[in-house]
């Protein structure tokens, strides 16, 4: 399975693109789209979309996941961003992928193990998970924390599915 | 010159198309998108692109409109206004139209005559200076006054951009 994440933001967007297979993960790319803030809005948007849609075509992803930040920062701040997760959404659903949302809390505790680890326990921790990698900015290791995090979800997900009716019933016991 | 107003949002958004010529305005279209809100946001967000992108190919705007919304909501709110802002503006532009946006207030200046207007006086006057046109929903009414807006606007940009540099200070002189 090739997943993209993104870590979506008008003024820059991480993003970045792993294979997963059985326990496997390997890196195959991650980047940073930035728009000019001087330019207007429209423009800007068009910007991201356009970069947004050359990484799925370039990368062709089976899956994507975006980062679902709650935004606590002012009303215009937050309406630009979700202007920006609005295009992240957009691109690959119309790509035909699958997208889904992760809180940033639930990529921490899927990366790091903890909800509440520091951005630089992110970052080391994607470097250890992925060997070699060299990140482009912090937010493509985020966009790469939020597709390691949506491929383990995927491989829970595809387990569960697979177990047998009375697998699963001894699987939800193991559980807390 | 041909517009489309936008009236952004995530459940309804709508829209509405005039042509402008000299100081007469005529209505040709409006409409309001409507997204199910059971479905996941990556699905609306594309059902709002596929939308918007025919109302555009069908009736060729030479410009578009966007209602600039000030969110005074709560932050999940704010971001899927800003998320449907985003394609909203996104649309047009990737169909080479410019895109302006206006703030309500000055729709209601521009349609009523004070920045204060109600819904309702709003909706009167789109009938007055359109006349015979069907109101669709009380979300186009605002796209077709936001239209009816940026016609005015532009209009006063044309006119100020086509006097010589005497005429543009006597003009400048004449406002308040």
């Amino acid at each position: 399975m090739r997943v993209l994440g993104l870590d979506p933001g008008l003024r820059r967007t991480g993003w970045g693109v792993i294979e997963a297979r059985a326990n496997r993960l390997t890196h195959l790319a991650n980047g940073t789209i930035v728009t000019d803030d001087r330019a207007d809005l429209a423009t800007r948007l068009v910007a991201l979309q356009r970069a947004l849609a050359e990484v799925v075509a370039a990368w062709t992803p089976d899956s994507a996941a975006v980062e679902e930040t709650l935004a606590n920062v002012n009303p215009a701040s937050t309406l630009k961003l979700g202007m920006a997760r609005g295009i992240c959404l957009l691109v690959p659903a119309l790509a035909g992928l699958p997208v889904a949302q992760y809180l940033p809390m639930i990529v921490k505790k899927a990366v790091v193990g903890t909800g509440h680890a520091e951005k630089a326990q992110v970052a080391m921790m994607v470097q250890r998970l992925l060997p070699g990698v060299e990140l482009a900015s912090a937010d493509s290791a985020d966009a790469l924390a939020i597709a390691i995090c949506h491929s383990h979800m995927a491989q829970t997900r595809a387990a569960w599915g697979e177990a047998p009716a009375r697998g699963r019933a001894a699987l939800g016991k193991a559980l807390p």
